[in-house]
């Protein structure tokens, strides 16, 4: 066991807790039903929340380290705390690290609007400028699927695969995001939410008028190419 | 008098008190307008919050002591302040306790959405998995009833009864929750009126894609038995 | 001048002042755009939020005493700070206090749900309990009228005297309620935004169940006299 | 360069700093979705907000300065921190700067009911007396412009010179506002969400009652001439 994964296991253990925060403040997630998790680097690991232990008690130390099958590690060097279990969407997260190579954090909520969009199968439409910077086109949906085994880590990874957006409504369910860290997958699952919630305001009183897919790509390809310090 | 019940008392007016503020927190009530109780274990009681005070005056002793036909109890050891009215919603919460042996805490709000779907007197379809986890099925509508005999919480009971729900709206009135002790009344209190949010939402634009029963009844059994720590 | 009234003064001008914080805190305001009074016992005088002063920033030395033709009082006794003058909503409390003797405070908001069926000019239909408890039947619409004379003050008092409800929804612009003193004038208005927005959303999905006359005259009576402590 | 601009960049890096608290503060913003500018007077200069930084971050040392072609401005007495990019709207900001020279302060978000109104690129009617108050009339809608030259810049000034608003629904993007200074700029943005949800929620029920132009005029005249302190 190298210092260098001990170090980083360490250092997403402080993040991924402290990450959770901003899901409360965004109101994306209520009681202990939305969770964050974020790869460790060099190793077959990712540091997850524990289930269902409230957003306000969540310590760095309280996180849950397991290999990329979902497995807890055991060993020592993990510094899990005794008897806790990792997040009951553990093994979504698992499949979605073990098959993209380029996710290091992932995000999974309930979010209010994101998830009525979610209950109708409905992909929202790029109809706002900050949605064709920010996901580059709609936000898919991608299949119903139960938990307990790999088909909602599988519906994630083929829906995505499908798609720029790094956001997908899983049918009936919530929303899945990724991002090359766990932060930058935070970012996306609060500007699904805003945008799910500004179009559902939008079709309430008429049509939203479509941007062009021309311009959504122009917006698309220079917010993720210039924006930013 | 044994010391173990008062040890209880002391206890459930701390954590009923406590309680109170993830109402507020959660926005599920305004002004003096809900409340929540528990069961002393051991005993013929209940504590629970006195009638009209802010949420933000609730201090544990506060709280009020009654026997589960909901009249104050004036013995020393209640240590009730002198002149304090409970709740003016007491007596479902009462009739609740008397018939339904396993329930250790009630929630009562009129949280926004909820009580929406409680003034059309519709039921919450189960159209979200967290619905299914939760609820186990739709969230059912009680009978029109004034407050100021059993007839609140007899519809309470015989609605409840026919359900996996431990939450009824109760009609052109509000919610009602019960759980094994008031924390997890409360949790299903603020689950109720997420999921309540949520499909209002869903069907202000179309019709969300129902769940099939069987597969409610496994995300039911799974959550019940398997979810959490 | 009486030591009394002076006394008075400064206790209400410490209530008026704290009082605007429930106005935030509720969300019933933004910026300036809502203010309270109070009358002050004992002489024809009122204390009032000053002009355009954000809340952040209200003290109680900077609440305004005028008379009750909303005149700025100019006696050094007011303690009235030099230049400030009263909200620009001074005469429509000044008429009301003039009319009503039983009214001891006063509140006016735009608060969002209100202030859309206000739009409407549409009448809150009494379709839930706690409305038949509060307000002992629909909340009413007021004519539109103009800033500047007595015309707002004089559809308040005329619109409120053929209803039970202490609130009353001004034509295209926002809501004036009345109580025993400016808390109970607070609570109404913090009851009615609450109905407002609750009433809004049953009617989105279909149309709510009517509550018997006899009912809501129940519930009203019941409240009014047994409620709270 | 004479002091008395270098004290005021100082003073505008704090009043910058500070005002983007009260877009947090009214929900106008999510993540780094939103900014605000101030010109320097007496200089052809801006203190605007640095691209992607979080508003819990923002400083005023991180306030950057540039000309009004949107330039970085890399003299010593500017004081920008090394490397640290301008909003990416700063050339629509800078425009309006150069066109408009009462102009001495900008808004922009994306704030949601507004943003809604805009995705339809429907003007908000004027059916509040707060909106105669602040707006005089209808929100206008700009046109469809893509970030990267003039062109949101130029649709913002031409549409606001044929209306009295003070802020403008740029199509299927969001809202711009000016004002005399920032502050004033981002009461605008605060005034135009609140009546984009007030006429929202009103248009959801039914049509909300015009208000005859002669009253608009009326109370417009009153409100920028008479109100505050």
């Amino acid at each position: 066991m190298s210092e260098n994964v001990a170090e980083a296991i360490q250092r997403l253990r402080k993040e991924v807790a402290e990450l959770h925060q901003e899901l409360t403040r965004y109101g994306l997630v209520v009681w202990t039903a939305g969770n964050i998790s974020a790869r460790v680097p060099g190793a077959d690991l990712m540091v997850i929340k524990p289930s269902g232990v409230s957003y306000a008690e969540l310590a760095p130390e309280l996180m849950v380290v397991t290999d990329l099958e979902g497995r807890l590690v055991t060993d020592d060097w993990a510094e899990n705390v005794a008897g806790l279990k990792p997040s009951s969407d553990t093994a979504a997260h698992a499949y979605v690290y073990r098959h993209l190579s380029a996710v290091g954090g992932q995000v999974h909520t309930h979010s209010t609007y994101a998830t009525a969009w979610a209950a109708r199968r409905e992909p929202i439409p790029c109809v706002l400028t900050m949605m064709g910077d920010e996901f580059g086109g709609e936000i898919p949906v991608g299949p119903f699927a139960l938990i307990g085994d790999d088909s909602i880590g599988r519906g994630i990874v083929e829906t995505l695969a499908q798609s720029h957006s790094r956001a997908v409504l899983m049918a009936n369910h919530g929303v899945f995001t990724i991002g090359a860290d766990a932060e930058s997958a935070v970012k996306t699952a609060v500007m699904c939410e805003e945008v799910a919630k500004t179009v559902h305001l939008a079709r309430q009183l008429g049509e939203p008028v479509p941007i062009a897919q021309a311009d959504i790509d122009r917006l698309f390809d220079r917010y993720q190419n210039v924006y930013g310090q």
